[in-house]
């Protein structure tokens, strides 16, 4: 049976857990097949931004922080919620301020995608920003302890050729980065 | 303060939801600098795979499927659960004989990455394989509505620069593949 997918009706619709950093809902769905899937559980995020910061002579501005998930240490791209009601691009250039105390720079969308679009319905809002100048100092909130790392382009290229960049939201835009250098 | 970052300490650690397709834990941690965190989730999971499948004629094998966290219709490689005891390519074999009803051609690791290792325990093998061909029916799950898209190479690059693959985890192996491509 080839023909489109179609989408899902929600039968019924809970949330089963809601606290400030976990809401997890469980949706009743039933498919166009018929089947009747009694707990699909989807997780409610905001958005979320990241970015490729560069400076004038080329060098990829980065944090370096434990992520308590995988249990590891990592040398990611800068990266945060984005604030109710704040610009997608605003809160990508704030948390670069706060993380890094790097700020200003030519800032351009790069892509827009997800960590999981079956489980999650949040998107992540990928920027890639050209100059950016050390200008302030790091103001990091209690739970972050994070350290910079400013690394060249081939750095950059080798943590990503010997997978060390674990995060998938992550890994996309640097790819891209350099598929279009190389295209 | 740039000195390296370190593992936090776990001082509570109790399951919240238990589901087949949902198991999420709180953590109560202590960071570095001494700060405690009373609740930390970890969404657990087994690991994941994906597959770039590539026909004889470098035409690439994909699913399109109905995605209910984002609630809409997508193209993507063919995806899947590692099951107890599998191993990561035997279960990316198996899912994309289960999916698309292609099988053999010579295969190779491509990363592995994660969803996201701040919230999440499990890792994604994804997989390269040349020269895979239809031999078989699609069996799905009684969940499962999924249509096969055999595309060319211009077709799925596109796709990425429209910015219509979504899902990370596809993202960057796919990114990737035109990096080295192009480099």
């Amino acid at each position: 049976m080839n023909t489109e997918p179609e989408k899902w009706k929600v039968l019924e619709s809970e949330y089963i857990v809601k606290r400030p950093w976990l809401v997890a809902r469980r949706d009743k769905v039933q498919l166009p097949t018929g089947v009747v899937y009694p707990e699909y559980y989807v997780l409610e995020y905001p958005d979320w931004v990241n970015v490729i910061a560069l400076t004038d002579d080329g060098r990829f501005v980065m944090v370096q922080q434990y992520r308590h998930g995988l249990g590891g240490v990592y040398t990611e791209l800068c990266a945060g919620c984005i604030e109710p009601g704040e610009d997608p691009l605003d809160a990508a250039k704030r948390e670069l301020a706060e993380e890094t105390g790097y700020t200003g720079g030519e800032w351009e969308e790069w892509m827009v995608i997800s960590g999981n679009p079956s489980t999650t319905n949040n998107l992540t809002h990928c920027y890639i920003a050209h100059g950016v100048k050390l200008t302030e100092r790091q103001h990091l909130d209690t739970t972050e302890d994070i350290t910079v790392k400013v690394l060249t382009e081939r750095e950059v290229y080798q943590m990503l050729e010997q997978d060390e960049m674990k995060q998938s939201l992550m890994a996309a835009p640097l790819w891209k980065y350099f598929a279009l250098k190389n295209g």
